[in-house]
């Protein structure tokens, strides 16, 4: 960020003005990204779910999560950051995705990100099933010299190929390893839990270079050693943070397409989030989120808060500390 | 619409392109008013809900309304229109409304609605409740030498002062008869049924000038018959449509503040709305969509086709005939 | 009615004093019984569920009514009465009933409703599932003559022991034939639709005495012709309507327990017993309203309305004819 | 059916014995297709949703249309048959579809329907997305000389091509009729309503042999004479009849994918349906339940009713006329 | 309480001889407070929501919570209490609030709470939006020396003007600041979590004299080291504890206006309001129950057991320890 | 298990092969009862609510359950089990219960069970309400010297005769006491919570034998060291394990009939179970899911996991330990 940005930086639509439930829906009410001149960071949505394997729906997760980010308000107090203001945030729409080829739609993604990362611009994808991590992954490893994830689900996301297809919402990151996107021996699931189809698939697992949290795991460490095991194993590497909201239990996730019982709180997952605080974070996906099976909003609100949460991290980046000079 | 417009016109995104479910939420995915240098019909979104005596909610109409107008497509085979392409038709946006002072935001809506007005532009409003009618009247009649209103809601809506309050859901055409904004003897209400408050309700709403065709008549009398009747007492007068979806049954609009059982279908809602092919209809409103109580978009999909046959009507009124010649 | 209890009825709380929302929960906000002298209707709640076969939860039904009453007002426009105002309605509360134990529970029934009835009083029970329909034809039949019943289902529920009962939501009508409650060719089932367990069931049913009007003859004869058949049928009878929800469309009652496609509307079921007025209704039931399948109380809602309409044919026999003098 | 089947048919489970809700789920709790030795009708299900445009999630139906199908009995008063007594009917479970490639799919769908087929078999789908139509009358065609579909839906799907995508749930017809397997001018629509892409589309489907008759032309033409013109227009050739279910209303049918206003009623549709006894039906599929979207069941409710109604036609021509003597 | 009330208390309706789901619905099924000569505590309604800024529909919050509290008992093992026999507690009913003007409604509440609480009667009000806990602040002030307030909330509500109107649900305890009811250095938020709108929110927040307790601190401190601090803050000093169920996560209270993800659980909330037992409690709310947001009443049901603990705590003080000889 | 059933066991349909929404819905898409020679461990369906006194339902859960477990796969890595490969688990359907004569009921599962647990099978019950506990654990004691129950519930289930009824979903465990079932001084309830009837509840409790384990003593004790305490309360007697899902907070377990706030979360639960390995398990059962009143699963989804955790104990005892040897 500039000196001139600050300046111009253009926030969200004022609540004191127009109520929060009124007005056309960006995500956090903020510019479109047609409406600035140059932006920090963009959210943008992937509408794609035909990668799912049990429910599906999660093509309606990006609308229903700019509707429930409308109650996001300008100041972090937790962080500390102002991350609409310290920072140029846009809404860059969605990316068309081709609902009926898999692939098409991943080459979609995959140039649709990697057009909006240019100029080093931070992307925060909302899906969409967990099949569009890949081309994420390869838009943000692009130009860089290595890459690690810290992924936060239920499921390990590593199995191999499901009906003949290569590419689900079960193997972005084997794929990913098999691109050799991910940086080895730098990887770390958060909150896998219920059952898997055979211990070799945490042998595999393994193989990959992944790490495995467990949900139990937060029970018996506690968040702040959790994150502290991340930060040891990620280092400066620069990191990709992957959001499945099915890593939160159901009862705070309902309207997810594979839930598992006995999984974490919301505030347990903003917790570990915001201890990422001064990691070199580098692109980030909030998916999953199967609206039709939701109630009172209450998975893409939980969704929402943590785009916000992410984009409070990018804004105490961006700004190093909390001076509160501009507001 | 000149000749210059036909070929200027920009109609909603296209669903072989971009699918239905992906992209920014304007009503039928079509240009926002800022987008285009001019537009023969505005749809504005009017999210107030203040004057609500039961359920309150309808703030998220506007929305819902969105959200469920996604399938709208270009053709309408019931009335053979373009309506997308046979006039400009842009989303305004929400009208920025005080929820908590009733008459500021009646202000408001008149305010902008006079705005959107100029230049003879056509407005159909999207609610909201019923409070809005009241101001919206005001701008339509302004500049028009009379004015009528046909009224399809479940009540009559010429109540008087409700807890003091003067303007309210109940009371909008009492208030526009009032202020003389309504044509003596051409105003009708459609769909009226279940218990009201005296019979001096409807001795009142006889003097104010409307003749009353219950739900109940639409068996006896049939969808044509009522059309006749309505199109006999209109006349050549500009007409204002204002549907209240809680005329509808609440299992076909269960989405309401103050729904009563025994109401009509969509689908004869629509019938009566298409048989006013060539009345000379000058605004509209589509109000009472409280989200909070839908289920699966059924009551903002019955809005959501109600404008569009609105849209129809003003697009058949535009071409004269179906030419088909642009597509 | 005495010219006494004109000048004393107790009518409901006051909406221009008391919104609706507000207050205790009482049938359309009428009277408790203990708040007046006397009455000339009670509306009596009977929470028992036990008798059903497929969904339960009727027991949640009165409760359910009373809440979704709220909205009901004074005057009926359709049969130009003042329900509660020309005649003493009151709420009699709930009978408590056994939940284990099913002839305990219609004992219970039947002496509340005998309590009830004394000096004449009309009831309206809400029920609750169909197995209550038996006492309560024993108490209104205590000290009639004769007795009939017009029977709105969709189902006969003329059938025999099931699982060894011999009095579930299925069978009141049979046990009532073989009480010799009923008078012999008097009766009538309207709405009756669905697959049935074989053909013998309607032979049963003839035996004892009823016609059945199905859900498809409302097409092909229409209300008026098909209420010219009732009161044909019935003639001078004292007369009991026995209203089980689900004779409407799963669409317009989702809320009950054994629903079947291909019902009538809220509409149709009002217009039909509108048709009743002038004959001798001295009792009634609306049952089998299950608020867990209900969405946004469109079945009690639906119920509430036929409540009201009962009551109103109640008040225009007690009036002879609509004189509006009293308000 | 010969005299020994009658002797042998395996009919559903016992109601009088165990309770409805009780037991595994197969279609009306008949036996599976591994129960009996020889079978005259299968309901097979087909969860494939792949091919759905808006809203996913009809890979449930299947399921859903089973559990909603337990309250359906053996007698069928409306056209006096015993549809499980007079026809050997069973459940032939889900015919495995990959999710992942539409065209592995169909020919899956294709092979398992042509092996049931085998024996002249009747099969009714239940599905999944209206994809499944196509594979279905390509194994419904082969052995006959001609085929007609009787096509009821809110669309026409004779669409074309959609990102790419030769099979959708938008293109059965066409790609059927592309495929030589439809009778020239013997196919009709009904119920089709809603704005459409654009006036070609009512001219290819004109082209490819198809009567449209309209939602709206219920009202003007009744069911009867609209099942006149069906009789007529199809007349003797062998009848594949498809049912999307999102030909009923919104109302009726929640849970589907491509919802629209102003549809029919499920009573209009069993009217419809019964006029068909007589034809010569040679399969039948009732699609697009989304049960996601579906509220106590309403719309899996009215498919089961929609399946059982097509087995009555079936058990009619079976039998040729009611006898009754077996039940 | 003297020994004379001992042996008058009229309990709840006792479950044993009338089914909980049975009867009027009054909070506990505790007597109404017609029904008693005296009362010790009052539960009353507040359904008001017109100072609501985002979901409305907390009016309906009071008959929801009366309806979920039918499964309250007697005993309350956690604090070894009898509130129900240790004290008279009635349901004083709901105060009739005007929906219409803000202050009108400010004022019905403040005259109502202030002639509830004549003779020292303690108050718990079941709201309703947090705009009414000024009016309840101010009366619970008048005749006490001092007052502290603990906050229980994802929100501050020391907010200022919001669209002009200076009282609102978000601005209650700057009002009370303000007209100085609050005791300084006294007061203490609890459960506050999310965006806010700036910095200086926080700052006036801590000029108003409040203690912030985050959500987040619940995991750090533990809820003993909580209430130890809460104790040591306000000391003897006469406290008013008010609930806004949103300080719970959107799990456990889906059914609010505006929600924030990272909440606490029931459970937390209601130890620590057990660990406020012996503290000098003199009056309490429980807002913002939106019953059309709530699922199965699990929003009602948690803050229907707050008002229990209250009056649990109301009743150990009342007896000073649990001596269980009065059942 | 010999060396033979090793060679033989059926496991769950292949996910790889059949997708999981797809096919029959038996437990775990595991083998019927009649689709193997022998088996061990038996799932069974007791769908009867009878002895319900709030909301009912339960009669529908052994349906949800089976929908529920359809993502269950093959391995446990908490436990490091296979527990469809190590042992022979079949779903043996649903025992036919009357549902309106409970003794009758209560024999027939009795009857069932002891069928089901000949060989020495073990069982595990999905219910159902928690009547059905007592026929269980008499069968389960049956040939055995002892029994002990560990309980998790909400509730104590140790009350007594309710309207006259002995057997009741309130007092299986009483009865089994005085059955002389239960071992003294071996018996523990976890998770209980909210107000009760009276002290005495607790006193009759404690002289039944049973420990009790709150809900707030997780919180100060933690999973851990409650585990230890009920191990060192069983030691090494036989165990049944009853688990009613309303020991989970309404937030995890919406679906139930007699909710308390304040409960613990699907993870403790999940948690506390795992550390019974090793332990005598003999039978279980998981009770009181009520479909109608649960959202997205949820509870239905928790119950499976329940199950599942419950299989994977099994299967640890019978192997001794994980040798990974046979997937």
């Amino acid at each position: 960020m500039a000196e001139k940005s600050k300046r111009q930086v253009k926030g969200p639509v004022d609540a004191m003005v127009v109520p929060r439930y009124s007005g056309f829906s960006t995500f956090a009410r903020l510019p479109r990204i047609d409406e600035v001149d140059s932006f920090d960071v963009a959210v943008v949505g992937v509408p794609f779910d035909s990668g799912t394997t049990y429910r599906p729906g999660a093509r309606f997760g990006p609308s229903a999560i700019r509707q429930a980010s409308r109650l996001l308000r300008r100041y972090d107090p937790s962080l500390e950051t102002q991350p609409f203001t310290w920072q140029q945030v846009v809404d860059a729409g969605d990316i068309t995705c081709n609902p009926f080829d898999i692939e098409t739609a991943i080459a979609q993604i995959q140039a649709a990100a990697l057009e909006l990362r240019k100029g080093n611009h931070r992307l925060i994808a909302i899906g969409g099933d967990h099949t569009i991590a890949l081309p994420l992954l390869r838009a943000t490893r692009a130009g860089l010299d290595s890459l690690a994830v810290l992924h936060f689900d239920a499921h390990l996301d590593t199995w191999d190929t499901y009906f003949g297809a290569r590419f689900t919402h079960g193997s972005p990151f084997r794929r990913a390893f098999e691109e050799g996107l991910l940086a080895v021996g730098k990887n770390v699931h958060v909150g896998t839990r219920g059952p898997i189809y055979s211990r070799e698939d945490l042998d595999d697992d393994a193989r990959f270079g992944f790490k495995v949290i467990t949900s139990d795991d937060l029970d018996d460490l506690g968040a702040a050693e959790i994150v502290k095991q991340i930060r040891h194993r990620v280092g400066e590497t620069p990191l990709y943070v992957s959001i499945d909201v099915d890593v939160m239990d159901p009862s705070h996730a309902p309207g997810t397409g594979t839930p598992e019982a006995g999984g974490i709180t919301s505030r347990e997952l903003l917790k570990m989030l915001r201890g990422l605080a001064g990691m070199n974070i580098v692109g980030a996906d909030v998916v999953e989120v199967a609206p039709a099976y939701d109630h009172a909003e209450i998975t893409s609100l939980a969704a929402a808060h943590m785009v916000y949460c992410l984009l409070s991290l990018f804004a105490k980046e961006a700004r190093g500390h909390s001076d509160g000079g501009v507001s």
